[in-house]
């Protein structure tokens, strides 16, 4: 990316070293940046399901963790080692079942090596050619979002004024370079998104590094926002996308696609592809997570005694609440997003 | 009421004494249980202001802080006493706009005294009379609550699961005492409503000391919630109804509303009487407070610096999108309800 300005600190959130993976710990960031350390496969998989990292995190994360898992089969035989890469990516891929991203890479990985060309290999073998692997799937991910965030940065007029929800990662950072590239002025109105606060700390905070003044709104204030114009465009990323164009994304997103419709605001999900595995709905398992979080605000109970939470931690916005899909390949209409693969990249 | 269970803390939550009023800071409750002392009308203008109370409690906090002021004129004579009056009640009236109770209840007790039967008196006369007046109002509140909570609680089936938004205080505590008399067994959800938590700190400590355990759910989560058919009705307060059926009430409620018609779910405003003086939306001022309080919870910083909020303190919600409208008198749909002063009491 060509751009004067450094690039935001969440672009480069998971980072590998000789003795393991250093993961930005997204649940205190930007009040605090510090950094997880984790020394093993096992301990990332903790760590994303302790979300540690989220968004697009768990992927580098992933992939990071399976480089792990190599090294320490590093002295097995082949059956060993093939076995032990594949229970380390079980592990990963049971930490969190909504977005596709984490499955995706492990498969990626596992298909560049012990079930591809590196069958029968010995740990020796894999573990550099896994750490090349996940490399490249790295690399392949933000290429193809750059990619992404040309179309959507396209369907951004000189001006506009964006709603986000949650934060959207690398797609975000995409987009925003791609409209600042192209010389568009952006404003940004962004949900706090309880109960992790992504909107409020991820978001905000990478706009800010940008070069923007965001205004942050509570969850609540969606509807009224957009009854009173404050924002022309809506812009989210997508978890997962099935292949009948349902939009499953961070918890609330459901209630924006409503706010949206009814006030005429055009409603973009941003993914890189639909998931090929899930033609419906019915095949994405929407994660559950601990109600206790939603009775606290970073770390401070904040809901009365005797009261239990409700978390889950995604919803499925319909395909005709969604004005457009927006994949590294184009801008499809929800109920044609199946078209990204007939196409040629 | 007829209950054996004490009533809630926060039906009882301005008490007015000898030399003053102490106001229960709902900034704060349940996790501390802190009274803030007001020696003066002016002090309990301020009070008011900075949301120390909050829904019904202004009301009492204003026939209390007019009390307070007729006693600061005990020893005026009769003009000037009448001023001193009028003045605190103007002082009163401004600390908050979109709720029309504080209005109401200034002018009720004028109405009572000064600009009614006592005009010319001396401030001597006026200072019980104020006060009886206050009380007077007071007791009307409640008795006028009481017939609104019967006719709420008349549309809950047996075993109705409720969706609640912020905090409806009056009107919530006597609709479920009506249902707990009628037999019917109540289950509730509590957005927790940022960026005061009112939800889950208000509404769900006093369901706990009423004998539920209620769900709390952020404010991004009702239209997955009713989505998911977790509430089979949705209950607000309104903070000011006006003639034409729009229902003006805490921020996220018009959220709420469109979640509620997209999933079949009714929804219910509650408030005592239409407003005869706000004939169309155009006619009711909606509070703006400031940002800054969109970028804390519970007073840390939860929004990155750089960041601007903004805070609409209510929304509006057009009548098309509310079920019925329930006052003190009866149940109206929403272009129906100026039929509330039409019928006898």
């Amino acid at each position: 990316m060509s751009t004067s300005r450094p690039r935001p600190v969440l672009a480069d959130s998971v980072r590998l070293t000789g003795d393991g993976v250093e993961i930005l710990d997204r649940r205190v960031y930007p009040f605090e940046t510090r950094w997880v350390h984790c020394a093993t496969s096992e301990e990332v998989a903790a760590a994303i399901k302790q979300m540690v990292t989220q968004s697009s995190g768990p992927l580098f994360a992933t992939t990071a963790g399976m480089t792990l898992a190599a090294r320490e089969a590093r002295h097995e035989p082949a059956e060993a080692a093939a076995a032990y890469l594949r229970a380390a990516g079980g592990r990963l891929v049971a930490t969190r079942p909504t977005n596709n991203h984490i499955r995706d890479a492990v498969r990626a990985i596992l298909a560049a090596t012990v079930d591809g060309p590196l069958a029968g290999a010995s740990g020796q073998e894999l573990a550099d050619a896994v750490e090349a692997a996940a490399a490249e799937h790295d690399a392949r991910y933000w290429s193809r979002s750059v990619a992404l965030g040309r179309n959507a940065a396209s369907l951004l007029g000189d001006g506009a004024r964006v709603l986000t929800h949650c934060w959207a990662d690398a797609y975000l950072i995409t987009t925003v370079e791609a409209a600042q590239e192209a010389g568009k002025r952006l404003e940004f109105v962004c949900t706090e998104t309880r109960p992790y606060l992504q909107g409020a700390r991820l978001t905000a905070a990478t706009l800010v590094e940008m070069g923007y003044r965001p205004t942050v709104i509570t969850d609540g204030m969606v509807a009224a926002a957009l009854s009173d114009r404050l924002a022309d465009v809506a812009l989210v990323a997508a978890d997962r996308v099935t292949m009948d164009g349902h939009v499953v994304n961070k918890i609330g997103t459901l209630g924006v696609a409503l706010a949206a419709q009814a006030f005429d605001v055009p409603l973009y999900a941003l993914v890189q592809a639909p998931d090929p595995l899930a033609p419906t709905i019915e095949d994405v398992v929407i994660e559950r997570r601990d109600g206790d979080e939603v009775l606290h605000v970073l770390g401070t109970r904040s809901a009365a005694e005797g009261a239990v939470g409700y978390y889950p931690a995604f919803d499925a916005t319909p395909p005709a609440l969604v004005t457009a899909i927006v994949t590294e390949r184009g801008v499809y209409r929800p109920d044609q997003v199946s078209g990204h693969f007939e196409e040629n990249p």
